[in-house]
């Protein structure tokens, strides 16, 4: 693995949070903006037309029958339901934390103010097809949205020439979607955002997809509310003297084998444990099945900083706010306060990331490329929505009058001012 | 005005919540790609070209000097320094409830994950330039800023020949902002989204403005974080016959004065009431400064629904989902629980809209066009983000590991597998 040395501000400027692609192609924004009208005019029909033009697949029922959701959980090993039960009860008792409440306040005589949380009525869930249909990214997605109190939670997932995944109709159960559809793409997101005559329009669209999916996902935000904009998966490492090297490896590789441009990042003050996961990360490939994706992730996007302290290792992994961090250093807890941005933290030499991934409880949806600066991981809060109230006494009103009025003609709107003066003014 | 009747489902036809207009000008598009890709390439070299070019002024600092600041606060009028802290006293005092903490859990022994609240490090406040400029939004998007803890609230306006509002620089430093920039357009946006040598990067952007710039806006949408995209204003009222028409009607007109587009809307289950607040805004009209903006609103947008009874009034004010809801009966609270998707509710026949306009405390900033479906008022969540946090003992990740073995397996992910061996197979 590539080992850089170097002052800190040179190791910043080298491994700065990846950008997200902005300059985005016009070919493909125009293909969307077509799909979309085309799927906006012509509803169902438009969605079986892009089925066959573009997955190859003619779709007779949109909708997955509910005899082969609950064939497909039926017929679910009981392992793997053992397994996919211990996800959900802890995703479960971890959103729980996550659920918030309104407030009524009184400042002073006669006002009262306030706010009422409540959920959103119905969220469509994009399931990419293929081998990204990961049953841990439903029960993620709809579990949060369930708890938050959404009434209809509604998946869409490109057709399947063999038909769907039984796992991932069994998770979708076990997750408690209410309806399954067989579409994908930017149509899919177009049928969600205006509504067919089989697929009901939904308030808000979560999940990640291919470029033509993200691209309709933009298109439509206003229309409806979208998640954030995924990219590749990343990890970055903290560790020092005290971690081993074969478990820090073996780290770096489940996310370099998620994608050839996944991101794995080691940062560390030592140089003998930079060497000795450079050999290590060499080794377990020799066997990992995945290998080819992670070789290629290793070389172009993996990197070891090694930096003088760990004060340095937090400074450089704050520029990078990777999605997953790693910290390997005894006490790890006490390092807190000092990370800045990352969407979710794994302390100390048990915590892999992938016990992040399935069963700990907090969410595996997490921002990527440096976007934990400002994006939070998927949670209860993306399914509601809050409103405000007010009510005042007429001396409350009173009271503020004049400052309304004043404010309402500094603004050169009289009309504001009227409706004071109409109460007041008697 | 239109007065409709009909029954309650021909009604939702007729007065549905208005579409954001999605389908976006190409000529726009192209345009905006052109303005931020050159932002980016040349920073404020490209500013002032655009300045000049589009805003027809020649900018010596891009950046407006503190002196210029502190004065216009300095020569402030006192009645309107008056209102203006009332505004901000109640809004600061309302916001700090919406504050929200990390939390800690442990489910079980040997398990610990969490939570961290943490603010955005900086962020950008677009402020329209001309009429449209009020000092009461500077107050109502930098004071939540303010309380999540955001360490540098940077405001982009456009440049005015003759100088920037005073009004507005005076209220930009009462509110707490650090930074001016007069700069506006999409050319504004790109700067706080890439930074420039003058201007910094920002993590979110937050404000109204036209196509151009909301255009902006989602196109480096994921590369920073935005707000909500804003359309013109709306009330919704609902009043039976203890209501007063002359209030009624004033505060329809003071939503229509904003923009011939602003919607204003009256249900009611009393045609008594329509009739006379329909006579009330033509008498109202007569003497209003801005008639003839409100006038043309009324006329194109605005309408009276006479319902069967109050349940068929909050149905169909939940179709329109409302930027503003005045609630003109008796008892107003009680009907919360009635409410599905409004901004701002305001409760009886006091709480006129410009009380939350301007000194309730609430937020201001809301969702129009039916996005209160989905999206919620600006407030303190806005500008914060939240990092996970999980570590385990050897004992407990022993306990899980094989669920996490099988989840893994089961989506192809051998490395996330490995990741939990080498820690338990020894």
């Amino acid at each position: 693995m590539k080992i850089l040395t170097g002052t800190l501000t040179q190791l910043q400027k080298q491994v700065a949070a990846r950008e997200q692609n902005l300059t985005q192609n016009t070919a493909v924004q125009t293909t969307v903006q077509e799909i979309l009208a085309n799927v906006k005019a012509k509803g169902d029909a438009a969605l079986r037309n892009y089925s066959m033009q573009l997955d190859h697949v003619s779709i007779d029922d949109l909708r997955v029958p509910q005899a082969t959701i609950d064939a497909a959980l039926a017929n679910l090993s009981p392992k793997l339901l053992t397994a996919l039960n211990l996800a959900k009860t802890n995703i479960t008792s971890y959103h729980q934390l996550e659920i918030s409440h309104g407030f009524i306040d009184s400042p002073s005589a006669g006002i009262i103010r306030g706010q009422k949380v409540t959920p959103l009525d119905a969220v469509g869930l994009y399931v990419p097809g293929g081998t990204a249909a990961y049953p841990s990214t439903i029960l993620m997605t709809a579990i949060p949205a369930k708890l938050a109190g959404v009434k209809k939670i509604v998946m869409v997932t490109p057709p399947q020439k063999e038909g769907l995944n039984p796992v991932v109709l069994a998770a979708a159960k076990l997750a408690g979607i209410d309806e399954i559809y067989q579409i994908g793409g930017a149509q899919a997101i177009g049928a969600l955002a205006f509504g067919t005559e089989t697929i009901p329009r939904v308030d808000k669209i979560m999940g990640p997809g291919n470029q033509y999916v993200a691209e309709a996902k933009k298109q439509v935000f206003g229309a409806v509310a979208i998640d954030m904009i995924a990219g590749p998966s990343e990890i970055g490492i903290i560790a020092d003297d005290s971690a081993d090297p074969v478990r820090v490896a073996a780290d770096l590789l489940s996310q370099a084998e998620h994608d050839p441009n996944a991101r794995a990042m080691l940062v560390t003050p030592s140089e003998k444990l930079a060497e000795a996961v450079s050999d290590q990360v060499e080794i377990q490939l020799a066997t990992l099945p995945r290998a080819a994706i992670a070789r290629t992730a290793i070389r172009n996007q993996g990197f070891i900083a090694v930096v003088n302290d760990t004060d340095a290792a937090f400074t450089l992994i704050n520029t990078i706010a990777p999605e997953h961090l790693e910290i390997q250093l005894p006490d790890p807890i006490t390092y807190l306060n000092q990370i800045q941005h990352a969407g979710s933290v794994f302390l100390g030499e048990n915590a892999a990331e992938p016990v992040g991934d399935y069963v700990a409880g907090p969410n595996h949806v997490l921002p990527t490329a440096g976007s934990a600066r400002f994006f939070s991981p998927l949670g209860v809060y993306d399914f509601v929505k809050r409103t405000q109230f007010i009510q005042y006494s007429s001396e409350a009103l009173a009271r503020q009058a004049d400052a309304i009025v004043t404010l309402a003609r500094t603004e050169g709107l009289d009309g504001h001012a009227e409706a004071i003066l109409k109460r007041t003014a008697r």
